[in-house]
């Protein structure tokens, strides 16, 4: 199918979509779950050809780990939906009630965006999880993937697709496109497409979000920041250190670069070094930090790098406000913490800090929807508006206002015969 | 001042404002109306030389009303201002709180969105009401205003800005551009500029969107549908199909398109156009409609059309399904309503039209910011993601997640040896 008459056709079940409910989604997830569990075998199998194809024209190892959807692959797909069942529907929730008038009743109350468009790169694991996220909020989806997932893909997509219309959601919600061509347009469909979720590299990412119009719900970097305050705990900021910087060096919330009070560099310093080059970590310091400690000068390049590495680069500060405005000129807006026993220190930089993200004695790496307890992660966004930070299932849902009345007209409003009574309902 | 310093400056100065308490932002709120009342005289006489300029260059008559700055018009702009002061912070409500294990506590909190850039046509009162609501919500605002309005803006931005700062709001919070190139320069700030706020014409708003990749907060159209289900009371329809396109002709939404269900067009339309015509509407029918009723023929280009005049476009359709297909076919998403006695068929309808506002037995000229009792209005948007239909000071913000820690790191939740409670604070 040509990606216009995909996307229109998309479009128009994303419609019908919007009105199932709750138990019929229900039912639809766990007819997936059950169909890819009985395709399993044919969907290893198609993965086993793109893994071949892609050793034959020498993808990198990573790639080819990223590639790869084994049994194991599988059946963490299979929880997640199974999981995704047991979350409340994020649709139809009323988030306020308000009597305009007698038998004039206002509602808001939460509705799927639309079309959801999501683009990403090499992992299977990625449209199975999408898709069900979307399912579960009422959207339909576009979905645009690796070509080295070409055979993947495709078996995956029209399981889901299968097995969810034969359970009664409406034809058409789940489309595939195949195409860089059709990437290129999807980005340029501000007229079907409501919203974009990227899943990929940072480069990757950048380069949907500067080439398309329609709202994108992602982040491109993860340059994080942990700040050593004046009254840090010296080995409570040296563990938040080592653990933002090693615990997984190659995630967006890990730890990039450290900025350090003036007054507590002496003796901290020293501490942290030795804690990170026991784990391997190459130090990259300002001038000040090399006047205490051994370490590769760092560049102002440093400062807006997210290594996704054992790379760390540390700069001493005289005050707060130069850590936080340091953040706030070369951070990305995703992740930055505050190490200090001085709680309204602690308050200046949460709110001073324009990030998604602000944590008061902790790791950067809690940053994480499963870890906020968000039941299912649709990703992270350094947006500024809708959903910011870890998005659960409600960064994929609107509002609708509704409003029941009884044969009311504005007339008598507007001419000051009737007026509004703007009481709430059932306390909302 | 240049536009990328105006720009740096405001967006700089947003970071603080994001800090500054209720207090402080409705003292300064307090401040601005005294000024612009002590400046009454020096603002309304540069208002007259905006208004004499404009009408020797020509200006039509609509334009000069909209121009117009009297003292009628800013004693409203100062009731608006002091029931700003009333209205509760949007800032620093806490949206949820969960204890993510003892001692590490996560809070969702609204924050301010940074720098709204705010681009209006004539009006110069709509500089003075969205520049205290940006003030109000902890946002720094960068605004252009029309050229015929130059003497008039200048004056009260300039005012505004003074008061505001001299009550202590962080210095650049509030900006003012002047030149057409300045516009077409905004629209490709998006690493300063968070959202777009455009006031204007559909043409002018369109515009803007179509030239940005920096989220807008507003609508182009409103082509708004009344659709006359079987069940429907004739004479409430009528009622509210002549509120809908003659209480006000003039506003995003009035009713452009009637949809009447063939069941009640034979006892509907004549008395329908008895009560149009006898207000001046000219109507415009489909074939069947017009076997009816004499009426002009409709053309397809009317379906799309929001006549904002004496005019009403009139479609017979064979159910509810095929209403509701138009409306998300032709429609803007702005505001539709339904009029019938089957609570059923309106649950369907509200449910199956992608609109910001849908209405049940009711007329679309409700879907309005005072009218639903938001209190203040920053616009109507028809955008699908963030805020929707009419939006109150909260569309002016978003949150971000402070997490409080007491030295936890990620390692032992990672490796299994400690797990998270999720346990919900304080019962939100």
């Amino acid at each position: 199918m040509d990606i216009s008459t995909a996307a229109a056709s998309a479009k128009s079940a994303s419609l019908r979509l919007a009105a199932v409910g709750t138990a019929e989604k229900n039912r639809a997830l766990e007819a997936i779950a059950d169909a890819l569990e009985d395709n399993g075998s044919d969907i290893v199998a198609a993965n086993e050809q793109d893994l071949e194809n892609g050793r034959e024209s020498g993808l990198a190892a990573p790639l080819i780990k990223r590639l790869k959807f084994d049994r194991k692959k599988l059946f963490a797909a299979l929880d997640g939906i199974r999981s995704l069942v047991e979350l409340p529907d994020p649709v139809g929730r009323v988030l306020s009630a308000r009597e305009l008038d007698h038998g004039l009743d206002l509602y808001k109350v939460s509705c799927p965006i639309g079309l959801i468009g999501v683009i990403f790169e090499s992992r299977p694991d990625a449209l199975v999880q999408i898709s069900t996220l979307c399912l579960k909020s009422g959207n339909a989806v576009l979905l645009k993937g690796g070509s080295e997932a070409a055979h993947t893909n495709r078996i995956l997509a029209s399981t889901i697709a299968q097995a969810s219309e034969a359970s009664g959601i409406p034809p058409g919600w789940l489309q595939l496109a195949e195409t860089r061509a059709d990437v290129d347009r999807m980005l340029k469909m501000d007229d079907h497409i409501d919203l974009l979720v990227p899943r990929g590299s940072n480069e990757f990412v950048r380069h949907i979000m500067e080439n398309s119009s329609i709202p994108v719900l992602g982040h491109a970097d993860g340059v994080c920041h942990v700040y050593v305050d004046a009254q840090a705990d010296a080995g409570m900021a040296v563990d938040i250190a080592v653990d933002g910087k090693c615990q997984y060096v190659a995630v967006c919330n890990a730890l990039e670069t450290l900025l350090v009070h003036a007054g507590v560099a002496e003796t901290f310093l020293p501490a942290a070094k030795a804690a990170l080059e026991e784990r391997g970590v190459q130090l990259r310091g300002c001038e000040r930090t090399r006047a205490i400690i051994d370490a590769e000068p760092a560049t102002d390049a440093d400062w807006k790098t997210e290594y996704l590495d054992l790379i760390l680069s540390i700069k001493v500060v005289e005050s707060l406000d130069e850590a936080v405005g340091h953040i706030n000129t070369h951070g990305s807006g995703h992740t930055d913490a505050i190490v200090t026993a001085d709680a309204g220190a602690a308050e200046r930089f949460m709110d001073g800090v324009d990030s998604g993200n602000v944590f008061w004695n902790c790791s950067t790496r809690f940053s994480d929807g499963y870890r906020y307890g968000l039941g299912a992660e649709v990703g992270i966004s350094t947006a500024k508006i809708h959903a910011r930070g870890p998005v659960g299932l409600e960064g994929l849902v609107i509002y609708k206002w509704k409003l029941k009345g009884t044969g009311q007209i504005v007339a008598p409003y507007a001419d000051g015969t009737r007026s509004f009574t703007h009481r709430p309902l059932n306390g909302r």
